[in-house]
């Protein structure tokens, strides 16, 4: 099974892909796309449906894992990913409904096992969990990693895009 | 011209559209596309993608003025009403980049003439405009004109999107 996972954004869009063989991840490819900041929003939404529909051609994932969105902090950053998270979604969800969404607490926790772990443990395990040589660049992929191998790693506990 | 105007929302998401003649401003049609609040997201996003491209075949607007989106209330929605315009934004930019927004103020004062009205006056100014016998319903529908109206009164000192 291929699974994609996706960390949101709209500057950067982070995607890993991972294929589970049993008990086994494999590490296929990861990246990002990225836009320029002096493209105006619609241009920019528009590039990244289209890559989103690129990597979906390309690796024609069985399931798809996006990273939840809380914003405490900047407004103005939340707002702009959301227009992001919400084409990447669309992309998706015109080609399956095997979508699943994990918050930052439950990539930590599926990923190495704590809640409260931070960024660099994460990277690390990401790394010796799919047998990497280097901590994947930029922290957008890695974070897509990680979110993939919480969708790997949460078979029995997984969960759909929640009611809203 | 045809101008179609956009109050974005996830649940409810107003659209409003009018033929600009010289100075004459004609109202064509008015409505929401709305999705039910126990369906999960990515299944929302593609209703509203499909009901925007299809506000979009039968009205081919020249041009199409958003809503701009402020949240200081509440994160919660803010989020998932910048899902839906991103989706309603990526519809339109794959047909034209005749693409404008207006803050809620500059719809005020183009509509109103004052900055500072309340929701019932702009309406009013909305049905005066069009010539209408009832204040537009629902008010997403009325803000969608209020949209339009504002894009119609400003082709003077129209702005694309912004750069950000």
């Amino acid at each position: 099974m291929v699974i994609l996972g996706i960390d949101p954004g709209l500057a950067t869009l982070g995607y890993g892909v991972i294929k589970v063989e049993g008990d086994r991840r494999r590490l296929i490819q990861f990246g990002t796309l990225t836009t320029p900041a002096g493209q105006p929003m619609p241009q920019r939404l528009r590039a990244i449906y289209q890559g989103m529909n690129q990597l979906l051609d390309i690796y024609a994932p069985d399931e798809v894992a996006f990273e939840e969105l809380f914003f405490s902090k900047n407004i103005t950053t939340g707002i702009a990913v959301s227009h992001a998270r919400g084409v990447a979604l669309l992309a998706v969800v015109q080609r399956t409904d095997n979508l699943y969404e994990y918050t930052p607490m439950q990539i930590k926790q599926a990923v190495t096992g704590w809640g409260g772990a931070d960024k660099h443990q994460v990277q690390m395990m990401v790394k010796t969990l799919l047998n990497m040589r280097e901590i994947a660049r930029p922290d957008d992929a890695a974070d897509a990693l990680a979110v993939a191998l919480t969708h790997a790693n949460s078979m029995n506990m997984k969960k759909m895009f929640k009611i809203q």
